[in-house]
């Protein structure tokens, strides 16, 4: 239905004065616009937090950064140039915590905005590497920046593979399943092509562009012969490094991981796609090694078909449940994608 | 965050001037109000189909009217009687085209409401009926009573049951299952109390408070004497019957149904619910006698457990796409409650 104008016609309507948000909702609403900016450096920025930065002033934008191909330059110093004089007096919103340590390859964040005039620092999430974790914001404090941390969930989430690598000292697994209604990926002949349609597939390329690393199952490498790569145009070159759970050696081109357990401090990946099949997909959660659950559901009903998931050795449903909780969730086509976190008290 | 008024205190906001629908978004409106009404009448009215009726005058509801236990008095003649004397000159709003016929227990709706004064009946769904089938309509019309015949979904969804009795011959099925994230109904090892939480479980109790029938298999009835009753307070009256899915003989208060396509003309039940296990879900759905699909999802995953669906005997993926589609979702504690329709060209 069509909303018409309440205003008769002939008559101007009043004017409607736009209220400023809360001091905290506002530095919410510029937050999440650093971390959509941060989505413009992953996963190029790797080994580096892919971090973004917005520098503000009177309530406009005069400068924005995020992490360059292969972590250099950093978000701030970025936005820093970009905005040149018109960053003195402007307000930067920053995704994490900007860094203490200085490298070859260029200054400490910390000591280049403490250096640019800034009117204020507000920091989405703090970092936890010990080179830097409060240090960065102490520096700011010293410089005389008021600096203010806010919980940008946003942020956090932004930066979710660089939060587990640094905590955990291991990349953030997503577990990718495709499945029927009944939880089926195959029928019980194995026909598997395709339980969902091209959207939902498109979408799986899209995550792959992202991701540091993607892993298969020895059998599923052996069967399927996957590509892993991604088919989207003009991102061929964002195509992530290919790993399989295997006992024995890898192929050319993929390394071999021998227990979900190996992928401690293997390389300096930050998120890692698990795609199957059904008993990779067990081990992983068997491990307690998988952070977030992607389900691709399709609305097809097929019946007693292979399994998505393998036997985990479970034997009371009380052990089943309390793990996941549903994040997110969006139509794909005709299929769903579901989105599960893994519910930890850390 | 809250919406503050964007007009400064001491200066009263402008007047806003409610502006009417258009004629038929109303109608539809109206009728949604008859189909919330109807619902009072399930599943009480049977053998009758469960109607609305408002009678409108001048925007205002001057009489309302759902079908009475039994199947009568009829939704209009209750309006009507409500209304009095306020219903000349007033719209009637009914989910169902009046009836044409006659009978024993009281006069044929179309002639009441015919002689009641109305300026215009819109009716929200043409009675397949054929004692009534377009004569209810006609007769109204042939007495001067304008009559709008809207096509409204809300009328149809909530006449679902009597539609798919009066066209088919046999009640609209719903199969409901309860599933993990992988599709298991139980644990490997068979434990399946529960999978979902109580207000899932709740949410099935009001629904069998609903339903004329419920079926199970053979194996479940043997395995977890399942009272199929209503738990909820002030409902119990309204236990559905029981139906069990087996070649032998029924336990005393179960009725045996031999196999799915003997639903066909067995009783006047307008709705069936189908609660399992793993294979009467798969030889309903291989009849493809299920007309909707209800599954409450629980965020567990199993793996390897007892699968919801029995083998189908599918052989192509091919066959098992375009055959659902999504209709409503809810979440329910923890769980989701996914409702599927069978797309059918009738």
């Amino acid at each position: 239905m069509t909303r018409r104008s309440a205003f008769p016609p002939g008559r101007p309507p009043p004017r409607l004065r736009r209220l400023p948000l809360p001091a905290d909702a506002a530095d919410l609403r510029w937050l999440e616009a650093a971390a959509r900016l941060a989505a413009r450096g992953q996963p190029l920025s790797r080994p580096n937090p892919a971090v973004g930065a917005l520098l503000v002033r009177a309530g406009r934008v005069v400068g924005r950064g995020w992490t360059q191909p292969g972590g250099r330059p950093h978000a701030e110093a970025m936005a820093l140039e970009a905005a040149g004089e018109a960053a003195r007096g402007a307000t930067l919103y920053v995704t994490l915590e900007p860094c203490a340590h200085a490298s070859p390859r260029g200054p400490a964040c910390a000591d280049l905005t403490a250096s640019a005039g800034l009117a204020r620092v507000v920091i989405g999430c703090s970092d936890p590497d010990p080179r830097t974790a409060g240090a960065g914001a102490a520096r700011l404090t010293e410089a005389g920046v008021p600096v203010d941390q806010v919980d940008s969930p946003a942020c956090t989430t932004s930066l979710a593979g660089y939060l587990t690598r640094t905590r955990l000292g291991r990349p953030r697994v997503t577990l990718k399943l495709a499945l029927s209604l009944d939880g089926a990926l195959a029928l019980p002949n194995g026909e598997s092509r395709w339980i969902t349609g091209p959207a939902a597939r498109a979408h799986t390329h899209a995550l792959r562009a992202r991701t540091d690393a993607i892993l298969v199952g020895g059998g599923t490498l052996r069967t399927d012969a996957p590509r892993l790569d991604v088919r989207l145009p003009g991102l061929a070159g964002r195509s992530p490094e290919r790993w399989v759970l295997t006992g024995g050696t890898a192929p050319a081109g993929w390394r071999a991981i021998p227990a979900p357990a190996a992928i401690h401090g293997l390389s300096p990946a930050q998120t890692l796609f698990v795609e199957g099949g059904a008993r990779t997909a067990a081990a992983f959660l068997a491990a307690d090694l998988v952070d977030q659950l992607l389900i691709y559901r399709a609305p097809i009903v097929i019946g007693a078909g292979r399994p998505g998931i393998a036997d985990l050795g479970l034997t009371s449903l009380g052990d089943a449940h309390g793990r996941w909780c549903q994040v997110d969730r969006r139509t794909l086509g005709s299929d769903t994608l579901e989105v599960y976190e893994r519910t930890r008290s850390t």
